[in-house]
């Protein structure tokens, strides 16, 4: 029976956390059970291959943990009830991701009863604070490793220790760092590290293969996605349907420019298909549903949880609360949307909702109406200014 | 010496504005003074034309009031510093537009010592609200006459009275609706009255001219857009020249859906080629300069600010609290900004700005700085997330 | 079988609404359904003695609908949870109760099929807008009756109309008008009239009894009141009973100055004991089981609420998302908060709760503790002010 | 000439920074530089007393800086326009106090070209975050140290090391730890460590003098308090003459439950008479003088520069942002408010302002008026409940 202490290593097949599994092993001594959670952004064959390597470089046990439709039901959904793009132009992606990755990661240390979690983030950037903040909150009571952060080794470092533990693997730098996911790719490096260049196209993952137009429609139940062109489908594989087909358009292509949780300012490139069509399709099926109340409030409470989601809080009570007030707006934000897909860009064409209020039958706009006459709208509007008017009769 | 009462009459031109003409100075008796007011949407022939108009209906003065500048300085800066786009959408071209051309006839009025002041919106939308507020704001002793609002005539009716009347005019009924400015052009028609279609390309004033693509550089200081490609401009002369610029390459074009103040939806389309270009440049420098609180709580004043011009409430107090807070915001949103060009959209390429958050000494992104260690990293994390162990710990 | 048509006044047994009763008979020829709705303020008592008058006044049919219960499960708790003080001052007394009184009102005429439908304010305040709001959305089909909005009687004459009818009651002018209500009781008149001055103590329904003070304690449970002094009771009751109670201490009075929906400023005075008890009772408990988030968030999502109710939008759906987040907030509100009651005064001593977070194992406030080292503090400090240095170091 | 290197220390006079200034002089071989900062907190006596004992443990060089009419300037005025009480309840007395303090004693460093600034905070609090924060903004290339937090030494061991040191005081061990400030005196202790019990009377500094009652005027232009009693004051006299009237009456007393900027929650008590009475009066005085949508926007403002103030963000320009709105709107809050005195609270009698929007010639609350009639009431209502009809009619 094995003496050894055991730690739970979140592993993505990369240079950093396979030294992270070798320096865990042999340095330490450890039971290293590597881990790696998918929310959608690996296929079969990637996942294969990471637990190959997983094995080969002395995983005592390797687990797969998909997370896709846990992701989509505790959060990508109210996202998108949201219509969340940080700072009016970022869906999230990994910020949301990385989250769902710490939980079920401390979850499955918990579980095990493993006395260490380790991860394989630097000092620089959110996701340490991420990953910390989840396993302090779920596993209170396993110590946290962070080889990366802590020996800051330089990318031959750690190739040279691996070399010299016997793993003779080919580590290939690539000019830019990807990020793959359900509600998008990150694509960092060169250009995102200055202020003034975009990313060159042939950086990001997907290429147009695309010169035409398609019509699709997208057909929403109380905010959720359930059918594409009339075909009902899960969320999550509507998404990454939606995903692929937006991709040959090279659509939902962005820079994103923000503030890191440790104060200073950050730009990443991203491609979000499905996360951009779907937001814009689904606000404008809001705008026509949902009451100028429900919009104005529900723009500060998104902008909100979208804040406190790229923070690291979403394990705060408050992000429950807002999820309920987030639900209970969706009550009749049911219909379809009519979305034009073009290279590099789509137009939303319209909508048709049984809610839509643009076609009731109490007033409809531009239009001669029953629901009032000019003498109510003389009334109307001088009692809608009186406070204007005392102001201006006082204030000069 | 005429002892006719006087009437000053918001003149457009159109039908509407042509019958009440006739109908102040002849079925009530009226001596009519006809105002333009240019908000910069009127070239000089457009002008010309419909004083020639004005004169031939029987308005004793015409006079032509140019309120572009004041129209930016007063508003558009506003909107540009708050990156304003109601419902993500519209950058509130008319509802911007049309308060100011109702304070301008309201001053007009009240310097001119008018009877009545007069309109010829209907009742069925904002445009009304904007006039009799404004009008009784600033010329509340001036009674406010609307004779389409009260006679709901047929458009066959008011050119039937017009020829009673001797005035023989060829009224051409223009498939859209078309409303031009400097902030933008509304087109409103056909596809807008109903909820599933768009606009066909045909309906926008502006047609695509180039299929090639062009690199713009927009500098600001403190918020105000200042030269264009490095030649300094007057901002309302750069704002007319990008709108040139966008309308070649079709950029600017969306529906509008949104609340009208009298709680019915509207759609409208509109080309806004400026407006767009500047407002997503602006955020996009502010990002840079700007820190994370200021985003934040400007967002908040912003889309008040946007919502209660839109809804006819510039002249409440708040309005100049809140532009007190925008023009603080902007001291640091210096820099310039480059653009590309393409047909029907444009990208954002970067920003230049001593101020660029982003290059600051103190620390970069993702690089290794001077600026903590891992220790400091890992305390960090620890504090932040004290209430969220708390919490957890308390509540299961 | 009469063929007489239908009318459903809101009868409330004053002059007003007696005036309309027999106007509706006399002059309009209606069956008139005289229906009051009592919302916690009315005994038993008084209760019967409105109903006699109604009948001796030609009343067909005389209804009391209760709604103390739905009114305390659909608005109060929503209230309490929001700890929604108007202006920081006014619990909505009258704004919460009349809303909830027209509803009810619309919801008889709409079962019963009424034809028309009455109510007796006047075109000066805001419960016209309550009446009729609620009675256009829940009874769109029945038309709205307002004898006194529209005759616009002084009192002497609607005295003189009773007595040509053979109505000789005798109505006697009360110095203050009183509106007595489970959640407050307004007073207004005389001094209200005006900006300076406050009501006397005579003015005020409930006068000074106890000289003495006592300490009382207060069980919430997921924000509901559920115990007082240790005895369970159902909020409605314990609501009556802290009233009460407080009222022996003349606890809860103060004057509102608040803006009518039309526009208009307008100042009441109230007493509310039980209101102000709990509200701030509620509040000390939330402060102690409520994140930082959950109390800014809270504050934003129930000042709205309360501005909504009060300007009659209770029936707009957003009104439900507020409700659903402020219930999830309500989640660990648990616990039992001390108050001593003084004349004229309250104070809160403290708070027991098996949430409270100042008690937490995890870290405590001013001591040493094991849940961060002075390394983590300032590591914690120095990445926190990360901005701030960032950005005075670029902006001088 | 001294090749010894200079500190700054922050010092108070008590026993941690006593032990501050013996350990840098002593074990650490620095040279010492007292600085004492007054913001309204200290008599003459009190600091010449300090002075004295500072000299006496060596300090090479002591300063007193007055930073109470900056405090004011800068600060406190803003406070009074945003009515900003921390969860309803607490002035923010020291939070803001701590914070202008560490300003001038960073300001102090750099002129004076200290190597190191000193302060004796824990670290368990606010206090530490606030100096370390802005010491590190406005003297970046001082370090920072702070014995206290690093040695974590008891009492006890403090004392022992100075006896070493040969400096026999007397270190009586006060039952409540007081911090007395211009806008509030806070009371920490014994019960404050728990959650259950108020402080007792004799805890707090002030003990009820009178039993009568005093009817006081204050003036208020722009938004400043500038007169009591028709007599003109300077603001920081008027504050301090309404601290000594207010606390005779034991007015403004109150317990403040909080979170800290580390996370965990806080109990103090507090009393802070002028404070209490000036906000409340002036927030009186806006109600009469500002527009609903002023009063509205101004709390969501007034609510985060409150709590960034006492997060430490005070340097963050957002905070410039929001002082530019609340002085905005301060434009027409001239006037003067009436506050009767009583033993333990006090009443808000009423207020006179030529800009009283209840005395508008426009339209008066409750009284029959020439702004509207009853057609436009209904018009108005009619229109006002457009939204609510059209969504019940689609929703159900």
């Amino acid at each position: 029976m094995s003496t050894k202490k055991k730690v739970v290593l979140a592993y993505s097949g990369g240079l950093d956390t396979s030294f992270c599994a070798v320096y865990l092993t042999r340095e330490l001594g450890l039971e290293v059970h590597t881990v790696i959670v998918n929310s959608g952004g690996f296929s079969a064959a990637e996942l294969a291959t990471i637990e190959a390597r997983a094995y080969e470089l002395g995983s005592s046990q390797h687990e797969v943990i998909n997370v896709t439709t846990r992701f989509y039901q505790q959060c990508l959904r109210y996202l998108l009830f949201g219509n969340v793009l940080k700072n009016d132009t970022y869906p999230l992606s990994v910020s949301a991701e990385r989250m769902f990755q710490a939980l079920a990661l401390a979850e499955y240390a918990r579980e095990h009863q493993a006395d260490y979690i380790a991860h394989g983030s630097t000092g620089a950037g959110n996701d340490q604070v991420r990953f910390d903040v989840a396993f302090a909150v779920i596993a209170p009571d396993t110590e946290i490793i962070t080889p990366i952060r802590e020996l800051k080794l330089s990318r031959q470092q750690e190739i040279d220790f691996l070399q010299q533990h016997g793993f003779e693997m080919s580590w290939e730098k690539a000019k830019y760092s990807i990020n793959k996911g359900i509600w998008g790719t990150s694509v960092g490096g060169v250009e995102t590290l200055t202020s003034h260049e975009a990313l060159p196209e042939s950086a990001y993952p997907s290429q147009l293969q695309r010169q035409d137009s398609e019509r699709v429609e997208i057909t929403f139940e109380k905010g959720e996605p359930v059918a594409l062109n009339g075909e009902t489908l899960d969320p999550v594989a509507l998404i990454q349907q939606l995903n692929e087909l937006g991709a040959a358009f090279a659509i939902g292509r962005d820079t994103h420019v923000g503030d890191t949780i440790l104060g200073i300012k950050g730009r990443v490139g991203f491609e979000a298909p499905a996360p951009l069509v779907l937001i814009k399709a689904h606000h404008l099926l809001e705008k026509h549903t949902s009451t100028r109340w429900q919009l104005l409030h529900k723009d500060y409470i998104a902008n909100w949880y979208g804040t406190l989601l790229h923070e690291a809080q979403y394990l705060d009570p408050v992000m429950r609360d807002m999820e309920a007030f987030l639900e209970s707006s969706q009550q009749h934000v049911s219909g379809t949307v009519f979305v034009q897909l073009r290279p590099y860009r789509f137009e939303l064409l319209g909508i048709e909702s049984k809610y839509d209020m643009m076609q009731s039958k109490v007033a409809t706009y531009g239009e001669e109406n029953n629901a009032w006459d000019s003498r109510d709208a003389q009334g109307f509007i001088k009692i809608f200014g009186n406070q204007l008017k005392i102001s201006a009769s006082l204030n000069g």
